[in-house]
């Protein structure tokens, strides 16, 4: 493990949080992309400079490590395939990664395995969809997600009637039926070489409607012991099928009828376990680490009941970001701030994190509201 | 707090660990040292090549701070007192750090303030002290401590009797008479700019009589309420009497009469709070970063029982560092290993640390047992 050099594709706040929790594992650590003032930069010396889309780029990098991992999955696979040709630990794996970054190709996954999702239609472009609507094949209300372009609820269009037609996105597309759904929830789970296998305890996500993003998560979620185990059971399915190595995160819905649907996977670190780098003995970062680099994996133990709250750019502000209330929030017991060293802030650009721990309901419930209501990023 | 420089002297362990903590914080960190390839410059880009017991080094590194702080006391104070005479916040302060440094004005100051520590003389050289005998001033055992010589148990001779004479160093020394110990005792207490003040859990040390340095360290101590309480007091005592900002590390005895006494203090992270990485809410590191850059200081939290053990290098090796056993030990659940980076070993040498968190003595003695018994540092 010593003196292995390990790639991350990707220098963001995934990446950075990756570097600091590896510190205490002395490894041999690298990031490539565009700019070394990026989140990974600021706390790595060994930044190299590139384009993790670009395949020059990829291959000649990952050539001069020995494991390569990523922090986002919109990377160059090609690359990653020569290099696990050429005997590169790649983790997660370059088909891995590919089919994950296609929705398409995920939701065709989840179906051809018997994984239980959403219903689905792929659809080539704009006119294709209003054509299955004409048709009679697709009716409202229905979500459009682009294949590809998706990202912190970028590329994704509820489709409620007809009236919203124009919000139709005109690229290759998933259309999936609207659920009845009763609680978001998350788990990671994670996979070493030697497939030994690791969950953090399922999450429930709270989202706000403004941005489709996060507005807050809690761990553990408030399920029943039966939901419990038929997601740790579900997520274990889902690695297996996809042969994995390294951290996966899903997503899923419960519906009202006490289904499980998966949502979407991502292979790698998650906004949906930042809370782990003060609730439980391990970090999803430190364990996706041990994971990739076949290190053990021991159980999670998670500490006090916790509150993610991400700290957005506020939506009237572009520049060099400013940072209200800091003081107040970090004066709090139990309530730790992550900032990712982003300079300029814009409109619910993701700028760090807040993780609260709080057993009691009502002081949590307080915590959370003077956290949003106090702290700020403006220009 | 966001946009101020902080700049490290020193860029060891302590140095590498304190850049760890201080990631979430997002602050601009810089550290001033021989080599970048040290712990410290592993972690952050920001490394300064220079020599931090050097006038010009020191004054040309603080002038681009705003901030300055230390991981280790022996550094150049003149060009300290030149930077706080500028505006600079040097914390702890230069006098602080000087006073310290030398282990016979720290006795002096302890005698001054009435602060309870062993008796003791101060001999400028091997002839003088042999002078002190012959004259009937001073008897056999006795312990000699260089003043500024001294670090991880260098500079240190027990001198039981005539028979050790050949064991005196020729050196500025404090004579301390032996003290009929119970236990050694650790408590590190910080304050911040607005003295506000936070006390660390009371530790108990256990020392390896071969090398003189830590052999584990128990957090909590195992003491009573009443002796608890007194040690905080007296922490709080010398803080006071300091008048310091930044976090003080305090080495107790606790003698078989029930006295507590200084036997010597560091303004800085310790080797006696490595534990609180993993035991408590907030790390020694994380709490001097925010005493020196006047965040608020919220109680300590310790969530389990921790024993910490050195890792050194093993006294037959010198040469590049091969871990032994260091899966095993990974795959304890609870124990955690942190590594400094250090590419060559030597013997004794500081190389990591493991942290055991275990509730149940008689498991915790398993654990301790087994990390010692199986991980090794060799060449």
């Amino acid at each position: 493990m010593k003196n292995k050099k390990l790639g991350v594709l990707g220098g963001g706040q995934l990446g950075r949080m990756l570097a600091q929790e590896s510190i205490p594992y002395a490894v041999d650590l690298h990031f490539l992309d565009a700019d070394p003032s990026f989140p990974a930069g600021q706390v790595c010396p060994s930044f190299h400079t590139g384009n993790f889309n670009n395949y020059d780029d990829v291959l000649n990098f990952g050539r001069q490590m020995d494991i390569i991992t990523i922090e986002i999955e919109n990377v160059n696979t090609d690359a990653l395939k020569v290099l696990e040709s050429e005997g590169k630990r790649v983790y997660p794996q370059a088909s891995v990664i590919e089919l994950i970054k296609d929705k398409g190709t995920q939701k065709q996954f989840y179906k051809k395995n018997n994984l239980p999702t959403s219903e689905f239609i792929l659809a080539d472009n704009k006119a294709a969809i209003l054509q299955l609507i004409e048709d009679g094949h697709l009716k409202y209300p229905f979500v459009q997600k682009s294949r590809t372009e998706g990202y912190d609820g970028r590329g994704v269009s509820l489709i409620r009637s007809s009236q919203d037609d124009s919000k139709l996105m005109d690229t290759s597309s998933v259309i999936e039926s609207l659920v009845d759904i009763d609680k978001e929830l998350a788990i990671s789970i994670a996979v070493n070489e030697s497939k030994q296998k690791i969950t953090f305890p399922v999450v429930e996500m709270v989202f706000n409607s403004e941005g489709n993003l996060l507005d807050y998560l809690l761990s553990p979620a408030r399920i029943g012991e039966d939901i419990n185990k038929r997601c740790i059971e579900l997520a274990e399915k889902i690695v297996d099928k996809l042969g994995m190595t390294g951290i996966l995160a899903i997503e899923l819905f419960l519906t009202k009828n006490g289904d499980i649907l998966i949502n979407e996977i991502a292979p790698r670190t998650h906004n949906s376990g930042h809370h782990t780098l003060n609730a439980s003995n391990y970090s999803q970062f430190e364990i996706h680490l041990r994971s990739i680099m076949n290190m053990p994996l021991n159980p999670i133990e998670q500490y006090k009941q916790a509150v993610m709250i991400n700290l957005l750019g506020d939506k009237d502000y572009t520049g060099d970001a400013i940072y209200e209330g800091l003081e107040q929030v970090l004066s709090l017991d139990d309530v730790y701030v992550h900032l990712y060293g982003k300079k300029t802030t814009k409109p619910l650009r993701k700028m760090g994190h807040v993780n609260i721990l709080e057993n009691d309901d009502n002081v949590l419930d307080e915590k959370i509201e003077f956290v949003k209501s106090s702290l700020k990023v403006k220009a």
